[in-house]
């Protein structure tokens, strides 16, 4: 922590910061410049980071030197994650992870047809909502624990891993039951309570960053996850909210190497919500990958038209398949496999 | 609903589109432009709002005619809505309410001196935080249940009433026990679950704006808590996220007029998180008032320096006195009271 | 500067910091942390300041210690800067300067008939557009010098100050015989060629902020022209772009105090852009004033619905009177006059 | 355009609308459905377009059914546009362009050295600021007409054709004389009288998004070059302003295929200012490919650590040509030469 005083501080202003600082086990070091003294700290600094500096006499701006997370950083962990789940699905190593299906789980037929196809194209996480986080009250809001059955009974007879979100603590453990990823969604980014929930849980996790949200952020909430003892944690960038309005949301394709360097967890790229356009997500899922990301999430469905949500984003099969070939060939130019 | 046609498109891609309008029980009303061809619905234009109209072929735009809520509108309830609490306290009249106190409840003795303090200088409710939604999992996390009885207690010693934020689908039995005003905070402004629950306990309910959050979106969610049967909502501006950081937020002024000529709701502003500074809180606090709003929230604190959270951002007791007395100042020049 | 250095930098690395600190005449500082190692410079920064030290090996993170403006800081000038005009008019002291007038300069009869209006309303500076930055080329682009001509005969006329934009820097030797301020619009807050010209030319300015400039960008923009030998600069709050699309802009309300602490220079709200609906427009000018602005721009047209421009924000006349009324007993609520 | 009236919106409310309708040449359609009237106008849209309908009694919402964008558009032009230059070098063909070089000119010999590297690692555009835009008045303005010549001459020397950015209307022709495209920066992106000036020269040109510019905007501005005569126009997709702090700008990496499906122009992506950090120009670039872009525009320096500017953000030559081999695999990938 360094604090940068005003020029009018006084030697008083300097005496009660130090001193504060040393009751906090910190050493001060005062440095005294032409138009500025600064002063370092030097020892624990998380002690000092809950103390509201700004508001000491003389303060005029505070400055962090460690990032507030630790668990999610490289600094803790240099080696890439690799989150090993069934049927030998990995995510996070050189095979870049596929995780694909409809926004909402419909009935146990559609669920298995798209199941079985998305499979058959490469996809290895099926996706499909049975709890559905709707802007309007009046909207579907998604088949609840029949859902839930619904998918896992089609994940066992297609063969292949399952991921469903879970918005409400008091799901987890029902949600626990039923799937192989559980997954936080945007909007619940920073709803502390079902992030401590979820770390409890231990399930294999994946975090897709707010629409606002900060990469730092983000990142913090992970750590709420890791802080409670999930280390399977799967990062989600899904576009941010901007003033752009020609896209549901700005992809933000910068997050993926940044997040990648300050941290070791594994990052997904979903271009459906990204881009809000089935017109669009070829692109932004070629982006991701070329941009170095570890897996896909892309709605897919037999027939937008009649899709109970994000009709508009999702990709018909034969779309999804003209997708993945696609993608297949941007992974070996940047040496990954799909 | 309205749909603009892209100039390539058929007579087929019409009529499949009105074939699918008609079958929801609306009637389409085709238009035909020199370079476009638009289609007009007339009926009930909720049926359509689900279809993902926007994939079927030879669509390039989709207009809303209709505001997605209903109840939270004008068009729904012309009067103010007036929200009757104890103690003869009422948010949304001609009296602007304030909500004075700490950013979390600290202890017994301190919450005591300071909701007497904040009384004395007009305030009619008092606030404080039990369970606190933190950035980092290793900060304060909130004194829980004790924090609810702490803050019970001040309230009937004082005569006050009281406010505090519920964060977990599994608090607000027991919140609702212990305070007079559930807050559901601004990270919380899209879980649905948590609206749903409030909704249905029809305790009086702030609902902060979401850090990015439209003003129809966080009607919207004032609709979730009306739609479940709680009718004592009110709209809090807490300042948004855009890309100035000279302030914590920028506290958008605007949504004050805007979301009082869309809805009946009282409009409350805080300008402690809208501005994150203690030195602009009393400019925030008057332009609210200016602007039109029906109640202030604002963090005071016995000594700043020694909060368990947001010291930065929070007033001395002199200076929210100072603050009390600009504020009434200009809420006479606009015809109110304080 | 600070420079904090990562985790693995080495000793190397701090040795060629140094000496490229000392070659500029700077002093460095090194501070050995238990995880990080910080560099403070004693010395004159702005050398240092265009230097990449980002890229220099081991660098972390560099932080800048004083502000990149100087003559338009409060440090520099601790006193308000009051700007004299013609006629009396003085824009910066205890009464709110008022500029009004229609958005484009339509011909002499209607700025003739809006210019009584407006100073019998209260107004001391006369607003109108003789070249008009349209986002579309088909659009109107502005009666041009004959427009200019208009304007300077009402104002004498009339006996009320001018203002318009200036948006080339070959016009600015023209404009400026015309007019008593010239305005440098939101789209050219950093056309650095024009900064500079208009700086030359020593004529009060009012330097509208840019829809994504901070309030540091700003600032540093109004040192263009004071660098450049222009002290009669006033800013100008206009809103500015953010995620919301219920109005035109977000009026960034808080900018007003922040850049009365920052700054020296005097502060004027143009709530007819800052929210883009007549309907807001007074909710937004008496924000302005409460929070302690030091002057109004208002589009005000006799028949809006003729408008060449900016209809949609442009009040009528009875309705600026109403908002003079209005924000007169606002202005004396925060001692102020109007 | 389609007006969609308010609730309360009375018969002669829409008699005015109809009539003023038909003066400007429009057919009005007028629906009258179950909570809303709608009105759909038939004919020259443009000449309603300018109307401000917003304000005319009863208006609730009005929507364009046209963009207002022509020649930029593919509607105008289905082939995409190609721009021939010099030594046989197009933009917007099969081949990917590659611009780069350093930020400012820094002298003859230093611009030598960069210009053989880079045109041996397969760039065929040099770029270099003569003129350049500094937030701070007080940072390197740039060599000016000598850098020119020291750009053309290397030109030459190399073989290469050049970029420069153009800042103010009296540079035109200067610049013109020198090199092969004008640039238009960021800042400069709605300064419409050098859209004008630069429009009328024909010269080819990159036209760069501002920072906080949607793509109908950076279209419309596109519109201004070619409504004034030229029609060899690159768009250039830089990196956008939002909340995010970790990088420089957020690359809007959807703006590629957005513009290309909307645009007929070649589509350049510059992740040099997209992401403002050396370490992720790469992966920003192979994304910019991958999404379907036209070109590249990386900022190169010998010695970055003495860059006059940006250093931060640029390559070494090293990193450049391990940036140029990913891109190459990539854009084979997609199809594409580079």
């Amino acid at each position: 922590m360094i604090i940068i005083l005003r020029p009018d501080a006084t030697e008083a202003n300097i005496e009660h910061i130090v001193e504060r600082a040393q009751k906090l086990g910190l050493k001060a070091n005062v440095s005294r410049g032409v138009e500025r003294t600064v002063i370092g700290f030097i020892g624990p600094e998380d002690a000092l980071r809950v103390v509201p500096l700004e508001v000491f006499p003389g303060v005029e701006q505070v400055v962090q030197v460690l990032a507030p997370y630790r668990l999610v950083s490289r600094e803790f962990k240099k080696e890439d994650t690799i989150i090993k789940l069934n049927y030998g699905t990995n995510v996070g190593g050189k095979k870049i992870a596929v995780m694909a299906g409809p926004c909402s789980i419909e009935g146990y037929e559609p669920m298995l047809s798209i199941g079985k196809t998305v499979k058959a194209m490469g996809a290895n996480i099926l996706r499909g909502g049975a709890f559905k986080p709707r802007t309007s009250p009046y909207d579907f809001q998604g088949m609840g624990e029949e859902g839930l059955k619904i998918l896992q009974a089609v994940g066992k007879e297609v063969g292949i891993c399952t991921i469903t979100e879970v918005m409400d603590t008091r799901q987890v453990e029902l949600v626990c039951k039923y799937v192989d990823v559980l997954q936080i969604g945007a909007r619940n980014i920073q709803n502390f309570s079902l992030l401590k929930e979820v770390g409890a849980s231990k399930k294999p996790v994946m975090l897709k960053r707010g629409m606002s949200t900060t990469v730092k952020e983000w990142l913090m909430s992970a750590e709420y996850l890791m802080a409670n003892g999930n280390f399977d944690v799967m990062l989600c960038e899904r576009g941010i909210r901007t003033f752009e309005t020609a896209t549901r949301n700005t992809l933000d394709i910068n997050a993926v190497p940044v997040a990648k360097k300050l941290s070791h967890l594994p990052v997904i790229v979903d271009p459906s919500h990204g881009t809000g356009s089935w017109e669009y997500v070829g692109a932004g899922a070629r982006a991701g990958i070329a941009a170095g990301c570890d897996g896909l999430m892309i709605e897919v469905h037999d027939n937008p038209e009649e899709a109970f949500s994000d009709g508009a984003q999702s990709l018909m099969p034969s779309k999804f398949q003209e997708m993945m070939a696609g993608c297949r060939r941007v992974a070996q130019a940047v040496d990954r496999d799909l």
